[in-house]
């Protein structure tokens, strides 16, 4: 006869594409998320926290690349109304910047920090669940605003760790691309001006000669599979390259500003000259130049410079919805990747000024500013320069040899709680004393504390110091272990003491 | 003619039963949060993060309060899945915990804080996005695992500023409840055993002489609308009186123990013996009054007495999964309702043992109990006791006076951020100076900084003391302001100096 299977069990699966956060995952980054909230908070940004959901009206469409068609957000009907899931922590700003124009202070500084969702098709990395970190400034027109938040993200990457040349804060204006598509003669036609900017955004990945076949008539990519063209003409195309190629002389300047011959403090300086220059005749150009003048005077005169805030004419940044400067920090270290060649670590964060996001509710024009941080970028940043917080030091296990004395162990336990030492005891079956150090040894515990019927007897406990046990262990068998130092017996009542010095010696 | 009004504009508001949080919502949070990981973290409980997107499957149903047909989760379609928000934090430990049930210690301790979501009808004080905050331990069979967890309660309770004799935690066992659902003789019909205990549950609003009523033929309630009964008989409903009488029994002796004559730390002992004497025949309940005893044996050789923890029979929790011990943390003291009568501020948090979560996904039994405090209902009760720590003060202003002297002001605030004083610039408009006082004030700084063009000549700035200024100003004229001792002159170099002396002077 067939065996009852009784109902079908559930799967216990995350869904595709999401994922859970253990122990020191959830505490490194939460560590990291308080020392960039302490920079925000001394900047005068005040927390602000939006629910998941919002109507799907209130969000609006502004995810960034627009290129993938199958990106979107996770949405539901209730009622004949749409909600749906937060894309950003932008969205939901200008939807209470316009619901609470009356009541909150202009400008309104803000920072948030929380989880966001994207509909998209899952990667290796890349999760539909993903933290963001933001700090904006809205309602103030003055550049001032933008040159605070280049400083502040500065502030921000040296207070969780990224020392001071080990990144670059990249800065460029918008008005200034928009100048270049003036020039070329298409400003007046929006959706291939994006399209122009999505290619030059290619530039790092498809090198100038691949820009320049993207903007004409296209080119076969990596695969073999061919990437269509913008279509410009050959005169158009050149005008674009022109601006780019000056990216490239900005680039190498920047080289020869680390040697001692070039006036590294006048780099900035520079490269405005130049940009000036290409930019020529366009007015919307010339004030976007005039912009990121005065952001990098206000930036210099408080000691940042180009070694840590630098203008770059190459920087995009794929949103649509930029209007003025925008910026991008950039990790400038050298790591392995994952074919074991070096490569810079690069980008973690990124924004500007987005001026008509708040208008979309209320028909006023609204300026703000902010900043985005990559937050599993800037966490994995850390991780590979090994500046993440060591992961949190398991419990001292107080193991359970008679389970009828069950509130002598948790007497003990108490006993160095009470201190402020992590620890606990054994909760599981006691019966099988290996599988009580196993499970020691998976909490990375420092210290067991064994108490048998003997000791008990005596008035003592055994004090195991697990961490120079597992490198005596490593060295000598399982018979020679008992006699090691690295066990102790003490009186009971000098566990806590004993606990503490030997933790103690492991730092 | 009529003026174009151009597309229609979205609906700047939040979806219904969803709210923002603002600054020291935030951060007062956050902070009582912290307190609360660190005791955790102590005993031993390690973070976990799920993401708030599980499959509807992996959920299951087990939701509280199964009267409401309103109440469920919010779920949406994806490829033929059903994916939904998580509405709890033990629903997703469950799924972790049979996911991983290779890797993971045994047991497995666990703390997660974040957010829940519930797709219910929105009330005054009742949203449809929550905060919880949960610590379980999955794998542990053993009591000394609840006991350990109505410690750490009480320690939590404790950390975040609930002084003792402000909370009691109650504590009772299913099984107990189930020997007199046994007595009663429906031991064997789950669903009448569940709507007994729903109705057990309401003796707090309706009285025993309500639930009396509701165990048989139903009664009217303050509205008038007619509410059924179980529809047991006379003798069944007599038998869970008596058991719900000695709750009263307890409540009397639980006030004679605040008087002098009584053996408070007797009580436990006392109650539970009152308990094994109800229970009478009744083997499962006898298991749970053994249960009880040993909890009540365990806390109170760890110091957490009577007067912290006690047995009370009337405890029933609404989950319908508790399988044995479960309880609540009740907040002592009186508050001031909405109408202006006292009462007890009741329960913020509770919890108990749940040994077939885990089963449902793998067919094995894992023994498992937890508690989840309700972060909401804490915070507002710190709220009501003034233990909430003081909103987050302002930042210093630093205002402008002349646009063209931008970096000047900059300069001053990167001097007070360099001490670590929180502190910006005005970004706003600058044209019209009363309104950078009022952004001030708004902002709740507690001093503003000003330099004009005759200051800057002179090399001083004016340092106006906001919160001394506005306790003159409620007794002064405008006029009279400007020469109050609340605004002091000093040279640029002593401005950081000046700000500290000022700041320290309102601690």
């Amino acid at each position: 006869m067939a065996k009852n299977k009784g109902p079908r069990r559930p799967k216990a699966e995350t869904p595709k594409g999401f994922r859970d956060y253990f122990g020191a995952e959830v505490t490194a980054r939460k560590a990291m998320l308080d020392k960039i909230a302490a920079v925000y908070h001394r900047y005068g940004f005040d927390a602000l926290e939006t629910s998941g959901v919002e109507t799907v009206e209130a969000l609006g469409k502004f995810l960034p690349d627009v290129d993938r068609p199958n990106e979107g957000v996770f949405a539901w009907e209730e009622d004949g109304d749409w909600l749906a899931l937060r894309y950003d922590l932008t969205a939901p700003l200008a939807r209470v910047a316009a619901q609470y124009r009356n009541d909150l202070p202009t400008p309104y500084r803000r920072y948030a920090m929380g989880p966001v969702w994207r509909n998209e098709k899952p990667g290796p990395g890349r999760f539909r669940q993903f933290y963001q970190c933001d700090a904006d400034t809205v309602g103030a027109a003055s550049v001032a605003a933008d040159a605070e938040i280049c400083a502040m993200l500065a502030d921000a990457l040296e207070a969780v760790g990224i020392e001071r040349g080990d990144y670059v804060i990249r800065v460029n204006n918008r008005k200034v691309l928009d100048g270049v598509l003036e020039l070329m003669g298409i400003g007046d036609q929006p959706e291939l001006c994006a399209a122009v900017l999505r290619t030059i955004d290619k530039a790092d990945k498809v090198g100038l000669p691949g820009v320049a076949q993207l903007l004409q008539n296209g080119r076969k990519d990596e695969s073999g599979a061919f990437i269509d063209g913008v279509g410009l003409t050959t005169a158009q195309a050149q005008r674009c390259l022109d601006y780019l190629s000056m990216t490239s002389l900005a680039k190498s300047a920047e080289e020869i500003s680390s040697g001692e011959d070039f006036d590294r403090t006048g780099y900035n300086a520079y490269i405005i000259k130049e940009i000036r220059q290409a930019i020529n005749c366009s007015s919307i150009g010339f004030e976007g130049v005039a912009e990121l003048e005065q952001i990098a005077d206000l930036l210099n005169a408080q000691g940042y410079g180009p070694d840590r805030i630098i203008i770059d004419p190459s920087v995009v940044r794929g949103l649509g919805y930029y209007t003025g400067p925008v910026f991008e920090a950039e990790l400038t270290f050298e790591i392995t990747d994952e074919k074991g060649r070096p490569r810079q670590f690069g980008s973690v964060a990124g924004g500007g000024r987005y001026d008509d996001l708040v208008k979309r509710f209320t028909g006023q024009a609204v300026p703000a500013t902010g900043v985005s941080i990559g937050v599993d970028r800037l966490l994995a940043a850390l991780a590979a320069k090994g500046r993440l917080e060591a992961s949190a030091q398991g419990p001292v296990v107080v193991t359970v040899m008679d389970r009828e004395r069950m509130s002598d162990y948790m007497g003990m336990v108490q006993d160095l709680r009470a201190e402020g030492i992590r620890a606990e005891a054994y909760l599981g079956n006691p019966k099988n004393f290996g599988n009580q150090l196993k499970y020691a040894d998976k909490r990375q515990s420092p210290i067991a504390i064994i108490q048998g019927e003997d000791e008990a007897a005596r008035g003592v406990v055994q004090v195991k110091d697990l961490i120079l046990g597992a490198k005596i262990a490593a060295q000598a068998t399982v018979e020679e272990w008992k006699s090691q130092p690295a066990q102790v017996e003490v009186a009971r009542e000098d566990l806590v003491a004993t606990v503490r010095e030997m933790l103690g010696r492991h730092g």
